[in-house]
């Protein structure tokens, strides 16, 4: 296993705080009676979405008068074990750093026995509606994205 | 076979002129193999809005600045035979009849060898934005829908 | 609203107590800002699923080895009242009546306010994997569908 | 625009040849009015089952009886330009390296107007199922991957 955006895995693991639970549907599988490889991406928006609901994030985001929305640049997915239908999942969410109007937010699939399912991570970027260019973070943003405030359960 | 909207199935069968063709996707299947019973819904979909592009109707639709959107009000399927991984499936529609300012859209999906795999219908609404009432059709809009156009292939 | 599966609303919706809780995902919107038309099917499969988990059926049918399978041979839905993205709804589902060899599950899905957003109902069929033929319930199976011991949150 | 697996953008894509054309579907659009980010994904994954189709990989994977599935490994996508309901593209797969019973293959998204709109790359490994290893390719498959008979249209 050797993921290009994990240097110590043990370490990396133990930055994770915030979660989001899913369990995985039937029309999630496919026909080899696995979790489709396009669901995770699913999950991850997901526990994106409610983690930047957790810092405030969000909220400005979805009011059609603000004038920046995020946008998600790149994406990417580590599968590291079989998931099946049924299986309850806790995903994990992090910004494991911060550029000028840019975020780069982490992910992990983690098992009923808290084993590795699958990892990820993806660029997201605050964009100006209007002229389509990034808009810087404030301070106070990007110091929540480093320090959010707990809160175990999504 | 019993199907509450249809009363013979071959002169029911006969109606249809306009198809879109689909091909059954991978991440489409479920553990048990077949194309999940939720997907039908979404083939419809994409066959319906091919069906009000050929009459004209989507272009009005999508333009933000117009005043009324399609409503679906309701939807159903049967399922006729098992569809598995890959097959190329036509998905036929109709408009079945219409009202002061709904039309009920019926669909069929046929396989490779012209078998009924499933089949359903739909009420579809033109509502008014502004107030949430239906917006009744013009007569030039009733005719459209009884009597489109053919074009065989969407 | 005129559902043709339902004689008295009020009634009819005083018959559930099973539910099975969702949250709308973005991914589950579509570019007019509802839900998808689609995605109650997705909901109605995850709660069925659910309510014969906990009727105890689920567990046969998905034992490879198991002589029967569970098919859904028709399903349909009415959109009440528009849902929008981050709700949080119940979706409840009962057996509102048992034929020999299959079963009319209805579902209802309410807001947070109980607002009812949407129902429907599917028939399913407890079919004979050699055969494709319908295999029939045992009585016991029969009161347990029509009876279930309660547990109000899936 | 700077992606890790691109070395120079132009002698990437002038290596594509095999294309799947997709049509974005309603349902594949989120309330930003855009295709959702999960969506490509989809497109990957039934464009590169088309690339082992046509490559004649695909069909001994799908045989129950045979000792060996592909599996994937990872996935990434860089989301280059909006893409909209209704848009027409072409999903192009190459097969970038090959290694012992590994293949990177590489996807790139193009519009009407041959603008790249997304792209990405995944590992994909062939395991033997019983053991869960990842079996060699022979070197006829290598080279197949690498130097495919061309089809232009999916």
């Amino acid at each position: 296993m050797k993921i290009p955006y994990i240097i110590n895995f043990e370490e990396w693991r133990a930055g994770f705080e915030f979660y989001y639970p899913v369990k995985v549907r039937f029309s999630e599988t496919d026909l080899f009676g696995h979790l489709n490889n396009t669901v995770p991406f699913i999950y991850f928006e997901q526990a994106r979405i409610e983690f930047l609901k957790h810092l405030g994030f969000m909220q400005t985001w979805l009011d059609p008068s603000n004038e920046s929305i995020p946008v998600v640049a790149n994406l990417q997915c580590d599968f590291l074990k079989q998931v099946f239908f049924d299986q309850e999942l806790r995903v994990y969410v992090k910004a494991e750093s911060v550029g000028n109007s840019s975020v780069d937010i982490h992910y992990l699939g983690t098992d009923a026995d808290g084993q590795s399912v699958f990892c990820g991570r993806g660029t997201m970027v605050q964009m100006t509606k209007a002229t389509g260019k990034g808009k810087p973070w404030t301070d106070e943003q990007k110091d929540l994205f480093l320090h959010p405030a707990v809160k175990i359960d999504g």
